[in-house]
């Protein structure tokens, strides 16, 4: 990634920040820069590609960081992604970007292209929720009757609903982490072994 | 609600899942009806004047059925509610229909009105949650030890996410309910008390 790249990667997201997806134009962007608003043309046609570009650097910057998640047990790693998914990089554009996600979420239907980044952002989740769970497992951290494929789809279907509340209702996403620690940790936890009896 | 207002309700709901929030326009509305553009215009000012009473119309229906759910067991009556809740009213539409609410939860914090419909469905599923959660407790369905309020935002967080994943990633969404069953009773199930033992 050279620098132009990079310094209209981070001029889109204020740009995606202060105006939202839909209002957005390629000179709002422009302006978030030293370029011009014809450099911008020339690195990209259009809005879209370039949004297409960014979320493509959002993935790789969001990999790089999950893949640097570490903890002791399985627990900590399962809690560790789940803040870091809902702690928002900068904490003063928290809600304007997660709104402007949103609003590319909603693109999904009516844009493949769009649609298969957000399929990677929930593959990359989904792979690494189940990794944690199989290692807890075999830890003897958590429970070995639970599926771990659906468990990482009812985890990142939460994150999801975290997101979005936040957005619709303003509700703070951190109070989902307490949640999440609550009743999702609960759901994994292996039983303590029961003394054995007769049937 | 007079005859004029439930037929420009229904011309709203089909027209929103056509073309969606952001491209909507009164005309597309009114092409939707027997009524001029005009009339539409004699009873909505503007296409957001006439989304606020949409929603207002939909909460309306959908408290009338949330109303309306009944169940033998506490568990039946919560299973149903989500069932409602993740059922799309038009199978043919369910798709569009919730893209179409994705985008106007996306406009939340750029319009208090908005959010502060968005919050009414929110309080009434929460409110009806909890309700279902200490019913049963009372019954002794459920484990006494939960704390319906955190229990209540915990499922409509998830059913959020049930929503904005059919939207962005083409999840089906009867998937969630399915996971629902599983963890959320689980998480919910009251113990089979064991036998007193000495500590």
């Amino acid at each position: 990634m050279d620098e132009t790249t990079d310094e209209l990667m981070e001029a889109t997201y204020v740009a995606l920040c202060e105006h939202g997806y839909a209002a957005l134009r390629m000179k709002d962007i422009a302006e978030e820069t030293s370029k011009s608003k014809a450099t911008l043309h020339y690195h990209y046609d259009t809005k879209v590609e370039l949004l297409y570009a960014f979320l493509e650097y959002l993935y790789e910057r969001f990999e790089r960081r999950v893949d640097e998640i570490d903890g002791e047990t399985a627990t900590e790693r399962l809690v560790a992604l789940v803040d870091l998914f809902l702690t928002p990089r900068r904490e003063e554009t928290g809600e304007e970007f997660q709104t402007a996600i949103l609003e590319i979420k909603a693109q999904g239907p009516y844009d493949e292209r769009f649609r298969e980044q957000l399929r990677q952002f929930d593959r990359l989740l989904l792979d690494r929720f189940e990794v944690i769970v199989e290692d807890g497992q075999e830890s003897g951290e958590f429970d070995a009757d639970v599926d771990p494929a659906p468990m990482a789809e009812f985890v990142v279907t939460l994150l999801n609903g975290a997101q979005t509340r936040t957005v619709a209702v303003g509700r703070p996403t951190g109070r989902t982490g307490e949640e999440f620690a609550e009743y999702v940790v609960d759901l994994l936890r292996a039983e303590v072994p029961e003394e054995v009896s007769s049937p």
